[in-house]
């Protein structure tokens, strides 16, 4: 056990540094740390496997602040513990701009934020990826290596929030048993007092998904150890409801939602220091608490020594592929692979659905890549996610290389990203483009974090047909294109497909959009080519017969109605160029005189996509043309749609041979 | 006791034009009608209040099929009881262009439909907005005429979903005992058995929620009518697991995901008639279970009957009062007070935020229309969407018109959405901009059904300042806009979020985001004006001396920057106007020589909002300046973030004059 006055003491520096900081900055929420101080004291003092000196030591345990508003508190346990990138000045630096301390902590920023948080419940679905992540990686490369917890704190917002019951739902059912969530159960919100919106039964319900449940007083340090020794002995997932009380010390303010996220005042805090018995100024933290921790950082570093020790005396092979997996490089020999494979597809020219060239693309490339962890929200023979070579992730065979993510595609985004995080995996993920917007928060925490994972998003516009408006994505390429750091590719033929795949993989600092078809696509990629097109965002594969009058430009499905157009224009003696526009963003990253060439001169720009023309302007003009939707789509056969819509090449013809006479 | 034969084969009616519809058509969902056909006959037999002759009459029992993909299940039924709006013939145009019978159902192509579902877990949290709306219109208006039960059938997908959890959570806690769920609980999903993806308990989970739960055979009209029975009687909200068997009858493919997702084939469906012991030819239904349809319908309809009495018998101000809620239009009057509202605003000129200006708006709106049932989840002192005179709707008080739908912004938008289909209610609700990504697929809904909803959206840009990059909207007024009939607007000062309200409330057919600013904002709208000028989307607010030689564009909070910039190119010789775009999408219904009027004809045109460009083009030109964002945001004072993003006056005074140097 720990001394009593201790642990009091070191939970207080916690406190009064949550204080200081939010005070300084004028701005902040002291209550979340000040309430939860006690439970963190303990996780980090006697549980968390942590090296302060080596903080992204790939057999850490991960710690997650799904409560991400209560940012001092990570960054006060980081600094106490003796994390070297973060100072007291850091602190003091508490949500100025281009400090470490951001308002909500910000993956990246320094050594110890495991995750981007405060967008409410994804810490802790992004938790059950890393747990999932752990257990995969676990059974490929055992205990000696790869053991670790993931701990969880989540507040009342996250465990409101309809993405925690397909998180704790997920985790439930993979028995995820090193996932430890401590609910900071203070009963307050920013509404007031929780009873104003909810009356659930927090343990009844995780019960019901399959956990271990309890409650205890969240403010007794030998509650908390005890409890959270329980949860390292189950054989489930654990949550631990943890009573606290928000803002505890200030005098009038704890236990209101007055302390959750406004500074507490001159007055109170003053009142917060006599309560706690903390008579140190601002920022200041007396020797021996700061050794306490210290101590406490060095203990939990052993961990690190003795697996270093374990790690050594592996074969070299092991080692060097445990290294490549966790630096994130792909294997040796992967893109001859993919060369390869390119050669057979122009040999073969296969009329397929972008889906199913993904699909046989997957197949080259998880045999080449034991890293590819897929899934689908259970639309597997949809989106066509899982190659034949992949065994399904299950409670009993984490050895798995496929997730059945079930009817949860928040979740499925949110697990991907902390799979990614986790490190040793590259995830990707299916479900229908529409649905996007059911992933969008967890996507755009993805491009905002900069990592790796793949959307494989399928039925990606009218063209999917009967199923109808519900399901046809329209406004969702301009939508996902609106993403900073977000790559949308949309290939339009077999060989696209695997470049796009490819691109998407060499894509290292953010997340990418495959955008697939549901109908067949002709091949239009017909001549073997060593570099991958598609990376270049957009280039011509049709030239003009002479000076270009109409350049068209198309994406996807709409490449052959572009190439269509373009022989009837030829034929009526305009001479007209095609050119694929699989990614605007890697179009952008071209140099201006590649854009300015790849977009030409011809006096008609045409744009052609089954989508709204948001964006497009960038391509064609605001005075080009463009053939594309100008609001929902509608039930019925493709056949049906695309002349109904007025997609088609004929429609090209007009408005370009109008234009050009005009 | 229905006769058992005559249930029979009512129930294979159902499965009958399930099976041929869908072969019809060659796609569609035979299984989820199928097995659910007994649970839909005993409801709409004995239970559902709704009149085929009057399928839109307010007292109704309300019927939302959330397991959308069933959608042959609702037709069959509208077209079996006899609502006229459902021939025979648009059953045999199952999924085709113009049909009624889309593919999912699509609220607004026939009678009866009284929500588009397919989205999963949407019709459920959907259904809790009605079921809210009924108790909330009931308080107002008293048993005699409010009195009705909102049921829904469920899948697996619905409840896997998060959005389930917020909608449930919601339900229990207000206590909306009028609310039935069926769970067509067949145990398959799409990817196989649901033991694939979930172990969870629902019954467990639901009575966890404060809901009554149970678990029958779902193919037992007898148990089915017991369980109905008793959920009428429940003083919670019900939930009943009805144990189904997906295409019941199918005699290779029931019980498995074959019978999903497409049509079961000639073979199959003989197999399917002749174990059902239905013995007619595709489409045609025998003249004893016609009328046993008919019959139950008729039955059905007595209700309305007694209804038109006590209707008749209230007093004509309180049958004017309803009639009008129930029409949706504004009260007599209204208009004037917005009118004599902005006179006041204009006199005083207040430096308000623009969430502050809606506050004061508010309160002039809600006092004049009580049909206007705000909320927030979660954010009200930051919203500010509460006026003082409105009291919380709880369990205990029906009668209120706010409502604190807690850390749920997804389940608030599907119920708003709702409230609004149920009618007697305008909704509005309230987060941070940024969180509607986690709104976007009801607010979709919203926009494809045509409803008027109105979200007021705070904390609209870097502008927020130190909460930082996960709360600062970068994309969203972007990807918002692309939403097809969703009206966004952005106010710059308290007289035009008080103009944007009115046009939001004027907006019947659709949608709207006001954009709110946390900062303060100075006021522009100095003069009286009785016109709405937001209403025309974009419009001049300050010309130049002279021709102008720079036109300025900016929305909300850059309005100010704007008339700075003016003032500065002004100074240095080079005229320039400012025009605010309070709405884009509103200026693009404005007739072409008013869209070019307002844009003008000045050689620079600039356009600043503290958001990426897409979408800027189509007023700026694709060879326009646009001052603004190109990333995400960042944490810091506000004071910080815009001179760091660029955003300033002398940023526009540069980049303008260069341009015109060019």
């Amino acid at each position: 056990m720990l001394d009593t006055a201790e642990h009091s003491a070191m939970a207080n520096a916690i406190r009064a540094l949550a204080m200081d900081a939010v005070e300084k900055a004028k701005s902040g929420h002291p209550g979340m740390p000040m309430g939860t101080a006690d439970i963190a004291t303990v996780l980090f003092t006697k549980f968390m496997k942590f090296d302060p000196a080596a903080p992204t030591w790939p057999d850490r345990d991960r710690f997650v602040l799904s409560a991400g508003h209560g940012s001092m508190l990570l960054y006060a346990l980081l600094h106490l513990l003796g994390v070297e990138d973060m100072t007291l000045e850091d602190l003091k630096q508490f949500r100025q701009l281009g400090s470490k301390t951001a308002g909500h902590p910000e993956y990246g920023h320094a050594a110890g934020i495991e995750t981007t948080t405060g967008p409410l419940g994804q810490g802790l679905a992004t938790a059950v990826g890393m747990a999932l992540a752990e257990r995969m990686l676990n059974a490929e490369f055992g205990n000696d290596i790869v053991d670790h917890m993931t701990y969880v704190i989540a507040g009342d917002g996250c465990l409101m929030e309809g993405i925690s019951h397909e998180a704790i739902d997920l985790a439930g059912h993979l028995k995820l048993n090193r996932l430890v969530v401590l609910f900071d159960d203070n009963g307050i919100t920013i509404d007031g007092h929780t009873s104003v919106s909810t009356s659930i039964d927090h343990i009844a319900r995780f019960e019901a998904s399959g956990w271990r449940a309890e409650r205890i007083d969240g403010l007794d340090p030998v509650a908390i150890t005890a409890a959270l020794e329980r949860a390292k002995a189950s054989a489930k997932p654990t949550m631990i409801a943890c009573r606290t009380v928000i803002g505890y010390g200030a005098p009038t303010k704890a236990g209101s939602h007055a302390a959750h996220g406004a500074p507490l005042g001159g007055t109170e805090i003053e009142g917060a220091r006599k309560a706690l018995g903390w008579d140190y100024p601002p920022f200041e933290i007396p020797a021996e608490v700061r050794d306490a921790w210290r101590v406490a950082g060095l203990k939990s570093g052993q961990a690190r020594k003795e697996w270093e020790k374990r790690f050594k005396a592996l074969p070299a092979e092991t080692r060097a592929a445990f290294d490549r997996r966790i630096r994130g490089d792909l294997p040796s020999g992967f893109s001859d692979k993919i060369a390869a494979y390119k050669a057979a597809l122009v040999a073969e020219k296969p009329k397929v659905a972008s889906r199913k060239a993904s699909e046989n693309a997957l197949q080259v490339l998880t045999d080449a890549a034991p890293e590819l962890a897929g899934g689908s929200a259970d639309l597997t023979a949809s989106n066509l996610t899982r190659s034949k070579t992949q065994t399904a992730v299950t409670a009993d065979n984490y050895g798995g290389r496929y997730i059945y993510y079930g009817i949860r595609e928040f979740g499925m985004a949110a697990a991907m990203n902390g799979i990614a995080l986790h490190g040793g995996f590259v995830p990707y993920g299916g479900t229908f483009l529409v649905f996007t917007d059911y992933c969008r928060p967890a996507m755009r925490l993805a491009a905002l974090m900069g990592i790796r994972v793949v959307y494989v998003m399928t039925h990606d516009s009218i063209g999917l047909g009967e199923d109808g408006p519900t399901h046809q994505p329209v406004e969702h390429l301009a939508a996902l294109r609106a993403i900073p750091n977000m790559l949308v590719f949309r290939p339009g033929d077999a060989v696209e497909t695997v470049e796009a795949w490819e691109a998407a993989l060499a894509n290292r600092k953010g997340p990418s959009v495959l955008a697939l078809s549901r109908q067949n696509l002709a091949a239009f990629r017909t001549e073997v080519e060593s570099s991958n097109k598609v990376a270049l965002g957009a280039y011509e594969i049709a030239a003009a017969s002479g000076d270009a009058e109409v350049s068209i430009f198309a994406t996807g499905s709409e490449v052959g109605i572009a190439l269509e157009a373009k022989a009837l224009l030829d034929a009526a003696g305009h001479p007209a160029r095609v050119v694929s526009v699989p990614s605007f963003e890697l179009l952008e990253r071209q140099s201006p005189e590649y854009r300015a060439e790849v977009i030409g001169t011809a006096k008609v720009k045409v744009g052609i996509e089954a989508a709204i023309r948001m964006g497009w302007d960038r391509i064609i003009g605001s005075d080009g043309l463009f053939i594309g939707m100008t609001g929902f789509g509608a039930s019925g056969p493709i056949e049906a749609l695309y002349p109904h819509f007025g997609i088609t090449a004929q429609a090209v013809v007009d408005a370009a041979t109008k234009k050009l006479a005009g």
